[in-house]
């Protein structure tokens, strides 16, 4: 079958089907045998290279990539030289500089940036990086370097170290793995544990499994940081539920594919050879003894900062730098795709994604309910003036709303419908979100309120006290 | 006739003929149709977009521009990384990157730095705004989407709002809607309006006249802010100096061409959502409600930061995004054209320019005087050691001269002759300026004097008391 | 002979023979014939420019070269937006761009960096400036230009005015210029003068000698500043040995083939218009009226900041235009020749270098003598992780390790033999570095201390007092 990507944005690693992934895959690996060579690939093309935040890796990445590819380049290198500094909108400059280049890859503080971006712009779209929210072209070749190494993408077990709470990385690759059907050992550094939303996605979206597990004190000895939590894909071993803690030794003897280490965050925490080794696992020969081991992967997105020893670099089971180097034909392959110079022919795929399309609706009422994120682009006071505000429900145990932008989740108090009795104006009532009404008002109707006054502001009134859900008392 | 505009430099709109700015738009036109192709036009040749100043769109659009045309880039994006901000002088950077790039497109926040640029480099210079003083090619592109829209620039009425006084592009508009003859009504925000030296040019030079007119309190009322003046070009309505009120209401009500708003200057003025409403127009869906603007393209420089509603984006009269977008044809124009790639074969003009050709004696003696303007390059530390002050003299009523790097102009108080009586060092008298013995002496033989210790320590004694001009009694 | 550099680097000016860098000339001479032609030698090809110090010339001359031979440049302009700036180190960061990248350009502010960056990349490596200590293209761009004007490099006279400490140009040059025979006048600032350790190098490396001279108090009312030494090619004139006086009088109205003036370093010394002619050489037209001056071309790096007077500008014997315009073809033939996309065929040499072939001994122990320049790469904290301190040992009278790195030299106290009396442990002992022991230990045994401390603490006794070398008393 043949792929193209023409036109598409990639703004989270969900706007790629497992077969467009294996697309990309597929035309790295060809942009990789060529790669020193000048390519006419996307000639006459340019790309609009906006980087909004400190990066190196990427920028230049993304630079050589176009370059190769015949394509010509127009940066931004930081923030504070440009018309955003002047107070212009993200939605004008996308526009404007849409007119100018072919293809825009945007890194921004602000997260959900991308996708705005996106929105404006008559142009593709690369997110390569919004604030902590994705980064996906990272992620693809994270995977690109798993199936390198590994054959296939499918049935693998991964273990993710360090720091899972504000590795944009780490959750996108997260998603993307058990989209895959692979199984992940969760070992995060105390304090940096995987998000709940993460979670929450990972077992709902995802079909999969999370078994949340303590791991012995002993394990700290060894230099290992304790294990959190599995998460087992739906094709997974059943028996880890039924007997976990033997289930799991047997498990983390057996090891994983790949150990996937991520950076300290200097800026939160602050470290010392001791310090560090205590708090933060140290990725070292020493470790790298253990049985486990004997055959994983060793990958980082870099840069690192202490958490991964320099004697790891002659091991060959360390994949890090050949996982930097996939950055250029990773990218060659998007922007080709994307700009609509390349297809790809690949073969009808046997295996089927584990991750449940799931149609959420959409609220975007006007009803003063707003993202908590404040790092969220819809929130910034030079945005707010034109984006409205929008969220998909993704529970109503509790009412849960994610933002269409950055993806974080809100749980707004109160509701209403918007199908009054008789129509009549007196009639307007609002209740608690965890009240059974709830269930009662279809989401076309749902109304939504941050506080009471908000809602008693447009006309409404405490409706009867009713039940909280789940609390039969 | 064929136009070359090889080796030249573009520091001022006024270094174009009214010709060789049709040109310019008929090549940009070509250049428009091919846009995303790539083309071989300069292959081989480099740009240095030396931008010392905070710019995105601009760069962007010559950069754009150049690869488009099969050239090449190399950038400064910032003054502190810079050799300037080692103490270099402009004059030597430019021999400089002269000898490195095929032309140079320079951003400086020194009024006239850009002349001094071009002065000393040996390839095509061209000015991408020098502080206050000039920014051609943005000139250029409003007149372009002003003629591609209303087919013709001929004999327009254009509105010009908001900030009148700082904005550079206003003034270079202005100037060049003067030659074409158009009738501008100039509508400032209180405290914003167009500079006196703006209202002498356009009066002494492109003959037109300028109608003072206070607008009724109710225009406040409807939004609008009040009209200041309108300029009338030669060829324009008569009447309206005979029956100014009554004139110029029907003139209103005509409506205008194009509606030119500028961004509010945030930096001078602490904007809010209702300030700027009183302050400063805001151009959205109500106002264009009105009669007179039934037919007018609204059009902005951007970036904008309130004084234009987002609502407008979708009005059919907006013309500042394909205004924008305009940036890259009209500067693959200019390039091509300065380069010595291109020449435009068009029809022989049969409209006059509307400007005056004057030819203003100029003076450059060492005697002290220098711009008063504290940002002009010829008075800034590390250039004044090889710049020459020189000035036009403009006008000699009162004496006026004009700095031939940034255009300020200066009235200096005292003046003499070069032509002693008798050749006799005791005959060395100065007088006021302000006298009639200005009128007597002869342009070649002015000597000038900022202030009577200068004159007298040149050796020269004050003459008699002479009456000033105009002042009879 | 057919000369090829592919995959060499080049991080000081000693990397390059004699006959190499003729090669790089005759290359430059070819490529600034067609120079603003587009060439296709170095296509598909990509520089990374690596700028994490301020540079305009450098940097963009390095980039016009690029892509004037038809390459691709992916650039960083500073330090502070980049992966360095998280904590990432300069191993790390020289592995991922030589990944995406051809050939790797990178100034940066620690000495020794780019020495680092060549180690770790899989690409050839241009030193474009190590703080303080070399710039090796530069070097080669102001040979250039004395080859170009006086037709040969060999035998030739030059003065060296101004800053001779700090300056990194003037030391490669000085190097460089004594390995074709050149005799150099030294005429640095007070406070200014050449070091040490270039001294020791030029004497005992180059076979010449060097002659200490106070001048006269008279050149300072000349304008002049005093004449401090003058190092005298192995080739050079014997009599000024003899009757120095005399000899260097009857040398200095001979006059130089070239005058080297640089750059006042102004964060150090506070200038003025007076303070400047005191303290500094200023080069101007009343200078160069003097006899000795009637041939000599005046050459400067650039930026002047007063050194050099603007009048000076029009003087035929001004080379230092001319100088920085030689940097394009220099760094077209040097990217192209460590690309491997041209090779040189050369004419045999018939003139012999004059330096010496040294092969020092090297020392690599980890006793904890470390490199005692701050700005040392090897003893920066994201760097001392992994880089091994290493040195070579250049004379032994005082004991003197030369740091591969940054090449500065250190002078440790105390030594010890690893070849015990015995193999007793008992036995380990040491001693003074100063004392005759040094002598009788061999270099693959000398062992190093920084204190007597550290001896200690590795099991080292105090060995016999015993008389320092040089002092029989």
């Amino acid at each position: 079958m043949v792929i193209s990507l023409a036109k598409r944005d990639l703004i989270t690693i969900e706007d790629l089907s497992n077969q467009e992934i294996e697309a990309v895959f597929a035309l790295a690996d060809e942009m990789a045998e060529g790669l020193r060579e000048q390519s006419n690939v996307c000639r006459g093309m340019i790309m609009a290279s906006l980087f909004f935040e400190p990066s190196t890796r990427t920028r230049m990445s993304f630079e050589a990539a176009m370059n190769r590819l015949g394509g010509r380049v127009i940066s931004v290198m930081e923030m504070r030289n440009t018309s955003l500094a002047k107070g212009e909108s993200i939605a004008d400059m996308a526009r404007v500089v849409g007119s100018y280049a072919d293809i825009i890859v945007i890194r921004h503080p602000w997260e959900g940036a991308a996708r705005v971006v996106a929105d404006y712009a008559d142009v593709p779209v690369i997110n390569a990086g919004d604030g902590g929210h994705e980064h996906p072209s990272q992620t693809l070749l994270d995977l690109y370097t798993i199936k390198k190494e590994r054959k296939t993408l499918e049935g693998l077990k991964i273990a993710l170290w360090g720091d899972l709470k504000y590795g944009r990385t780490v959750h996108s690759l997260a998603y993307a793995l058990a989209r895959f059907g692979a199984t992940m050992h969760f070992r995060p550094s105390a304090g940096f544990e995987m998000p709940e939303h993460v979670i929450r996605k990972l077992t709902a979206e995802y079909a999969g499994r999370l078994e949340r597990y303590n791991g012995p004190k002993e394990e700290k000895e060894k230099g290992l940081i304790p294990l959190d939590a599995i998460y087992v894909t739906p094709s997974g071993p059943h028996q880890l539920a039924n007997i976990p803690a033997v289930g799991i030794q047997i498990e983390l003897e057996k090891g994983v594919d790949a150990l996937y280490v991520t950076r300290l965050q200097k800026e939160r925490f602050e470290p010392s050879a001791e310090g560090l080794k205590k708090g933060y696992p140290v990725v070292d020969k020493k470790l790298f003894k253990e049985k486990g081991f004997k055959e994983t992967i060793v990958m980082h997105p870099l840069p690192r900062v202490g958490e991964l020893a320099y004697e790891m670099d002659s091991d060959p089971r360390s994949m890090y730098f050949k996982q930097a180097a996939g950055g250029v034909p990773i990218r060659m392959a998007l922007l080709s795709l994307l700009l609509g110079c390349k297809t790809v022919d690949i073969p009808e795929s046997k295996v089927p994604s584990f991750a449940k399309k799931m149609e959420h609706p959409v609220y975007k009422r006007e009803t003063g309910v707003k993202c908590q994120n404040e790092k969220c682009v819809s929130v910034q006071e030079t945005e707010r003036e034109y984006i409205k505000h929008e969220f998909q429900i993704v529970s109503n145990e509790p009412l849960t709303l994610r933002c269409v932008y950055c993806e974080h989740e809100i749980h707004p108090p109160y509701i209403a419908s918007s199908k009054w009795h008789q129509g009549l104006v007196e009639n307007k009532r609002y209740y608690k979100a965890d009240s059974f009404m709830l269930g009662r008002i279809k989401p076309e109707n749902l109304i939504i309120f941050n506080s009471e006054e908000k809602a008693q502001h447009q006309g409404f009134k405490l409706g009867k006290r009713v039940k909280p859900v789940g609390n039969a008392k």
